[in-house]
């Protein structure tokens, strides 16, 4: 091990680059990286069981794809650059953009309505705080080619089970319809836009009211409406079916609001249906999301573990999405988990220490020839899956057995000229073994440490 | 379903953004994508049982960072831009060098000898050619802060059982150590830069011998040096021991190529006892590797189902690539599967048809409240492990056995009316089932399917 050996000379001076991460990027060390891996595979096998295939879409895409139809703050914080072909190109904020653009490129090969999911990082030039970051993953699933509530309710239903299966504190899943706050700016016959209004509106749970009634004012929204808006955005009725009702009353004669409670009633049954725990779910009509491209049910998720991230997951119906890249409309309804901010709220916020992730068990010998012996019963633990990590360096029985408790293994096994000694690096006594018994025994052991924990 | 119907009204233009991707990058669709998720999750598995333990690095880095010590090929090939905040920075074009940052920015935090993998998408703007994207997923794994053989042996055996696991046809790697070419040119007398030689002499399997004749002539290397250099590189003894017995005669007297020679046998022997099947290695001198940051041991491996593909994965020792970033020096060792080209070569050159993806089962209902029946059999069977689609539109008997047909389900359940019947959306005949049985029989169906499989 020269790990700690300075190389350049005295007095020759060598020129060192810095080591750093750009602002709003991360490294994730091993016990973040192996939760955060954990995460996005039982999240995949929950999108599978549902039936959600997995697709891949590249990181980098023609800018004019991306900015089709996102935000205007979108585009602001998108990293646009020219390539050296001279193509403007952006690197993807979101998974929902490409998704559009690869269901209009890949309609004829593909069968609808369909399942698809992606997991993969996106990128935005944002400003960093706590648990957002530039650089982060999202976990997508979708439902493309139907405009049924039963596909929204499948997707909340996929997500609920991916969010339990994560072991997390609880968590509510809030959703709304933005076609009720159309109707009811029909209702009230606003003339503003309603996308715009929308945006404004989604600052509720960030800015003053004063704010947003300020910007709503900017948007010709008379101040009796907006307030009325507010009211509605921020009222919290006992229930489900109570806010519904009221939902009902305050988009009045307007038939897109009729429709649009009339769907959130149809969806809140048939997330019953799908056994969806109701504790996990709430209409609540604060949610619009900030996105232009939603059109229809929209949700988010607050994690009671740590409110102060903000959703954990997002989405909803954006049946128009499509016709930017294609003269063919497909509907689509979907959602997001941003997991790493769910990773911040879970080992930096609750301080969880996430178990489940084995530490290798350290095998160490004297010389060449004792590693050597050690190679064998490597192999067969392997071989049925027991992580081993076998010390490339002959050591002592006292620095393996150091290293060994610094890398947390449950176990070492030490070869001394052809003597074998194995037990954890604390505590417990070492004891004596044969060669042949090893892997037997370490298999043993193993599995009572498992029982412990 | 409304997926075909044209939205724009008639006389109305509407501007659509033409669906397409960047040169040199691509979408993965569902098959390709399962099995490319497949490849990676069996090649982390099995990174895992050999000690390694996963971390993650920024796709972006300051510029200065990703220049610090690759081959001037490298520079031309990055995507490099000034985000706008005025820093120039890169899209990462391999997993080692972030590592490298990585390693020297927590050397702290860190205890060494350290196992670790990265899976992750990489950028290079190279001109785009069959299998060779310009965007790619390396799975890399590295044993970092030990110079010891062993930590060669273990990084080639890990990657050996990690191909192994994927069930390809076969592959050699192909291993060399670059001191030996340092050795035999000291042998021989020649300044020449080792470095630039060795990316001269990388190009032999690439380009006529006249051309690299040429090139070694440009870097002042003697021609009958430079023939000598050519033979070493492209002689094949007939078995590993006969091909190090004549590279110890090439380097004779030099210290540096003796030590080589004596290390690669080292490593052959340990890789014998690490129980790595002969069939899947060899000593071959050719293999020397473009990039700058090797030091010592190197190798390639070809795979036989698709030779053009080129290496599938490649990797070897970078002793001082630390120290670009560091005044400590922390010597490594790693390799990289290039999965992509893999999978080029899997998918695309054999045109196999990897299997063990299972198609989601289909569920389609006459009726809303017949799709509600079928939704506590949905969530039976996916708790248990068995992929259900649920048919989001109600639809007639023939519709949900034609899209289940298309969708390749291996089953299909229909009910209308309250009335059950399944089957095989092909051959088979249908057969009808009380809704109590069903959870029952259909899994008693599916392991039959995948019993005949």
């Amino acid at each position: 091990m020269t790990a700690d050996k300075p190389e350049s000379s005295p007095g020759q001076h060598r020129q060192i680059v810095e080591p750093r991460t750009l602002r709003g990027f991360r490294d994730l060390l091993p016990e973040a990286a192996a939760f955060r891996s954990w995460c996005v595979e039982r999240i995949g096998t929950t999108f599978r069981t549902y039936g959600f295939q997995p697709i891949v879409t590249p990181a980098l895409e023609y800018a004019e794809i991306l900015r089709g139809k996102a935000s205007q703050d979108h585009d602001r914080e998108m990293y646009e650059f020219r390539d050296r072909g001279g193509r403007d190109v952006g690197m993807r904020f979101d998974l929902t953009v490409p998704l559009a653009r690869f269901v209009a490129e890949h309609l004829g090969e593909l069968v609808l309505p369909l399942r698809l999911y992606q997991l993969g990082p996106v990128w935005r030039g944002e400003r960093p705080q706590a648990g957002r970051y530039r650089e982060f993953v999202q976990c997508d699933a979708d439902i493309l080619g139907s405009e049924s509530p039963v596909a929204d309710a499948e997707v909340v239903a996929v997500f609920c089970q991916a969010l339990l299966s994560l072991e997390l504190r609880p968590f509510t899943m809030r959703i709304s319809d933005r076609q009720i706050l159309t109707g009811f700016m029909e209702r009230a016959g606003v003339d503003a836009e309603p996308a715009a209004v929308m945006r404004a509106l989604d600052k509720v749970d960030r800015l003053p009211l004063d704010d947003v009634m300020r910007q709503l004012a900017e948007l010709a929204v008379p101040a009796a409406v907006a307030r009325e808006l507010l009211d509605t955005v921020t009222e919290r009725a006992d229930n489900d079916d109570a806010q519904l009702d009221s939902l009902a009353a305050r988009v009045g004669g307007s038939e897109v609001g009729k429709r649009a409670v009339q769907r959130l009633r149809e969806l809140r049954s048939l997330l019953t249906d799908l056994g969806v725990p109701s504790a996990n779910v709430r209409i609540d009509p604060a949610v619009v999301r900030g996105l232009d491209y939603y059109t229809g049910m929209v949700f988010e998720t607050s994690y009671h573990g740590a409110p102060a991230v903000g959703s954990i997951c997002s989405g909803g119906r954006y049946d128009d999405l499509t016709l930017v890249y294609s003269k063919h409309r497909t509907p689509g309804v979907g959602a997001s988990i941003g997991i790493d901010r769910l990773l911040h709220a879970v080992l930096d916020l609750e301080g969880a220490k996430p178990g489940g992730h084995a530490r290798p068990l350290v095998l160490g010998g004297s010389t060449v020839d004792d590693q050597v012996l050690l190679f064998g019963v490597a192999r067969q633990l392997r071989a049925s899956g027991i992580a081993v990590d076998v010390h490339p360096d002959p050591l002592t029985f006292k620095k393996i057995r150091q290293y060994a408790a610094r890398r947390q293994s449950p176990l070492f096994v030490y070869v001394a000229a052809g003597d074998v000694r194995l037990g954890p690096p604390m505590g417990a006594p070492i004891e004596s073994c044969t060669l042949d018994d090893l892997a037997v025994e370490i298999q043993r052991r193993i599995l009572l440490v498992q029982g412990e924990s």
